[in-house]
């Protein structure tokens, strides 16, 4: 039997939208002007996809899409790891229709596999720990399924993917609720029971508040440290508990250390830069 | 009079259909469970979007948008330089819509600050020259539009937005249309007469061959400084030069010593860094 | 301060897009006909939307937005249980575009009602319980939000809303997983901290090895009371368990007597009837 | 010659783009995470679709599109007699795929075949009168062409689909054109020549009154079998004549006896209720 | 009282989404380049749109939308004759919003009032005649609902709008279904009683079994006048006569004199030449 | 090796979304209802395409679109001239779906052929000359990406297609910007190097200012033939030169033999007539 991986599936229907936009969005109402100017119709091309520098394959499914009118061959899977100067894919079919989805597949792979590599960067800092990097919902607007499925290519955890699928009640729902208690009360009354239901507290006293009012995932909001070593003993298997605040690369083992279930940060999905790869065409 | 200004405006229905994607991904089917769960339907809020970093602000319209249903007060405009702990904007009304609008705005503000931020630090680096920078086709598919109009916050020119906007010939379009000339009138006997031609060239032998074909705008790829120094004195002015390839925040200013027009790179849109911008809310 | 409600609220971007796609429907290429024919253009009307038979109402942010280019007063709120005979809005303005919206706004309301209503019945049958009703996902294609929605109304609670906000475990995904334990393991391993997972079971045995494997929300499939008593009694409140089956009006109260926490039917939301509501209209 | 059916079609474009939001419905941002977790990628799988009841179908070639990434095999047609426990279609492919759109295909042939039931039940009692079950406006949101298909596969005939293809004068335009005659004219010199006309009465004298304004088309509102009767006589087959108001499947053959040509009710569409029909899928 | 119109109105929904996409497809990705660039962003201005030729008006609901950021007034109502020069709405505000929208505007009311004024030049010849000018499906694709529009504008008659609003049965149907009678009858049995249905026919001999098989909207198809005024006897006012095929401004009043009470054309609706009407603008 | 075409290709995403929408509007919510009606579910039918007058060809690729569920055979290619009575393209298969999607096929390659024909008509009057006869943004809504296309099929070039693609600096721009010099400088700052400038004048004296103020692509608007005759002559091939207002078929040639190199017109888009063809079906 095949193992089942952990990265999972874009769902089809994301997929074809997205990759239909960004072609409506290169290719405008006159097309690729240059290629039509300039290529024969019938003319043909055959094209590597390579690596100009070394990381994490991510968002070969929509490379794919975009060159749907050409045979497509990826020659690695989301989530491998590629050497710099390393073949990602070759594609081949008509000329003008390659040019004209370069630069649609290009970005897609780039960015994602730029997600995909300070995921992988920040959950080989956590190597040997029990503690897994986990995103947030700091993504950019129109990409964040596609962000999330390449944060799990990077082998990282996904947190929730919108206000919608669960609860996360901040400081201000709290002071509004009066209290963690009345907070999470409220929010187990609303939410159906699948749906799961963090809170973010800044001190150990509302960590203890937040766990006596039922709570079983926790949200450490910039804590140092010591603090977070205080929260785990405290805690003792008890929940799970998520640090979130200032987390880099630099800082993340650190804090794994603490013996933190999840760290969370922006910087693999919005912050993350992209993963210089380009597309060798040759034409015949 | 009011003088005009280089940024120009957000075409309205990309700042509609754009912001409305962005809720609609965030909101899902079921809405902001937390605030629906913690906060009472009448409660009211006011917010400052800040800045935790100096740089320059981009993307108010469309907070604007997402904050539709509410008061929103922009404190300055787009394109303005903004200190470490300067308050943007103020916004306020109906807790829930607030709060659930929140992520939204701030990702499009934080990433399109971002792109502004980056291309004003290459702006600045070309002080006194007469070299602009200039984005490419480089850019996260479905925010092209908005990272180009970011880009003009920032200082920066922008390179053209679509496939179907202008022309760019390549050396594999030279080599299949038969050599620079015969790409360069094939280029103009197809496009319309307000269609720009540049073509690509990586040798001063290359040069030559297309401005003797007729081109004025070329794309210098790829050379070392010496190279583009020989290429600007052997234009003297004839034709526009755009240099890229390998351009960097450090090497930009030795670029632009060359005395070429233009320099293009994808740092400042998909390589930027998000800046860091938040809300403080409180909650009445 | 004004206390939440367990209704919460429709997401905007969904009532516009219903409301938009349903008006299309009916209104078509050319119109509603016979007001363009009959009715002059200036022509005004009032209108009263009361109840033909007693029941919960829901859905009236549906008929307000049909109604978006009159006055529409609602004169309960979604969720206030109606008499026969009662009043339920008040809508005035120019009579063509009231005529046009009648059939729309009440094929919402007159749905949406009847899915709070066979709600509340249940509800009603599970009274001095503690025991709740709770949807499924066998609803309509393209109503689920409003359905859902309307399940609050009725005092119901919701289900998972779609795929991917949690995960439930059937028998096909167990025997593929080797077991209740490997697939417990490997939904926990692929699934972000804030995703929910149910394990459904169908005997004692099968109970207990999912209890054991960790599963904390356990579906008990059409088992009889017998069991069920047997289930609650093992679980001894250290699990969430939901029953479903053959659940009608009649049953259900014998099933929330062996203390379960959720009973789910599609009887409220695919097998509801619609409650009869009418818009009485006087043109001026 | 094959001959043709009083079914029809399913327009294309209405299948796909309903398939696709009710896909993009039930699989969101992130697919279907249980399978996506438990079942691995290259998992195959085959079902058949069986009636837990009997009933009349309706919706396979929803279903078939929700399937069309597998082999899906109808043994029945739309519009055929399943018995309890009958196989109704076969489908096999990638696991993954059959679970993740299992929901979709069964809540619209469940629905829909409910429609085709009910309406089938309807027909049943009119069996041996000249007169039709036809249905009405009041359909589901979104779903209306799929109901009144449905209608027809139960046997039913299909009332205006909407505003704009049919014109329909009641009380109110009635009363603001002036009269049965007024607003008759009104209608006729308003439409093309190629719209129908119907009006409604209440009394023989209104009857009369719009006969003689030349209505040919006529609708008898809320009228007891004594006077239905007495309208049949009057018009004596110069005119179509459809009975409505109060029609329930007891009282449905009695309004037939007094010998109108349709009876209209939404019993068979928002009032119809789901035919229980159940995937049984087998995952190699 | 005021006097219905025989005019209508446009559905909003189709006005807001003809409109939008209209402004999507002239201002792309970067908006007005011209005005952003040259105009202060709070520069104002005001315009009178006026014909440049004498014709009927009709579309100016498009350009109502097309400005609805500005200040628009019509001076005239569509349906109405405007004289060479005469001012048909005044628009004034943002001068790039006016100077963005301006050919937007102006190419739905150029080529509508093109439809209206064509429409009338063929209704003036019918002047005196019970013959009425109606159109056909030959309209352009995304605009058949404002052709249609201004088909009544320009005091004309609607054929049906679309292939699922009435049936028209030709020749091709008439021989697949083994002649007249049984496709007549097959029409019958397959549409609601709400469905109009018009057969074509090419002699006496078929006018006739048409006749006799039931039918009761004729058309004439390619007959010479004498045919015409043959089969106008024959009907003797028993059923509705359209006649059409190489109708032009000239053939048509012989045509009318036939006695026939429709005749179709596409030279009102694709073949229409557009009125040339102009915005005058001062920007202050 | 294959030669270039001027023709070039329709962007993929228009065609197909173009194609549904006509579809869509075509089809309704209940589709062919005569094809429905009479023909059956398994006839197939064979058709031609053939031109009722001789023309320019454009639009195949619509109506290959149009008939995806058929076998579609162009016969010419677009921008072929077609005799009259000439055989365009062939069709088989499914008879209703060929039926369906007739009007569809012929409304866009009628009008786009009509376009073409206009053009080719104009392009032949200028044979000989060194003018090329060029469009504007005087099209129909919708359908300007079509037009543009069948204007190249007809041998004519294309003016920008969009606010957005290229600047046309106009009286008012001028007025507003304090001049010609002041109004190039800002567009030439505001817009990037690849956004082409063209300026409109309407006397000599306006072409010396705007020419020596660096524009080199200039519009002269509404100048008489000895005024162009001055105004090339001044220019001397330093700038290209087009010429606008009140051409005609009768007076193009007079302007081209000024030694403009465009002439530009809507005679070609919006005031272009269709060209007559049919499709000749057999249905087996």
């Amino acid at each position: 039997m095949t193992t089942t991986s952990s990265i999972g599936e874009l769902p089809r229907h994301l997929v074809e939208a997205a990759v239909r936009d960004a072609l409506a969005e290169d290719l405008g109402l006159a097309g690729d002007l240059t290629s039509l100017a300039t290529l024969p119709a019938d003319a043909t091309a055959t094209a590597t996809m390579s690596a100009r520098e070394a990381g994490i394959i991510a968002g070969l499914p929509l490379a794919a899409e975009a060159f749907r009118l050409l045979e497509f061959e990826p020659l690695v899977s989301d989530g491998a790891a590629i050497a710099k100067g390393g073949v990602v894919a070759r594609v081949s079919g008509n000329a003008r229709a390659l040019m004209g989805a370069e630069r649609v597949a290009l970005n897609f792979v780039n960015h994602l596999s730029g997600v995909a590599t300070a995921t992988r960067a920040f959950a080989d800092a956590l190597s040997g720990t029990r503690t897994r990097i986990t995103d947030t919902r700091k993504t950019l607007p129109g990409l964040r399924a596609f962000q999330k499925y390449a944060v799990r290519c990077g082998g990282g955890s996904n947190h929730r993917y919108s206000l919608d699928d669960a609860i996360l009640i901040k400081d201000n729902h709290i002071a509004v609720a009066g209290g963690v208690g009345k907070a999470f009360a409220a929010a187990r009354a609303y939410a159906g029971h699948l749906v799961a239901i963090e809170i973010e507290v800044t001190s150990l006293a509302e960590l203890e508040e937040a766990f006596e009012a039922g709570a079983r995932i926790i949200l450490l909001d910039n804590m140092d440290n010591a603090m977070l070593r205080r929260a785990v003993s405290y805690i003792d298997g008890r929940a799970v508990l998520e640090a979130s605040g200032g987390v880099t690369l630099e800082r993340v083992r650190g804090i794994a250390e603490t013996g933190v279930d999840f760290i969370s940060t922006s910087q693999i999905t919005m912050g993350a830069r992209p993963l210089d790869l380009g597309l060798d065409v040759v034409i015949a």
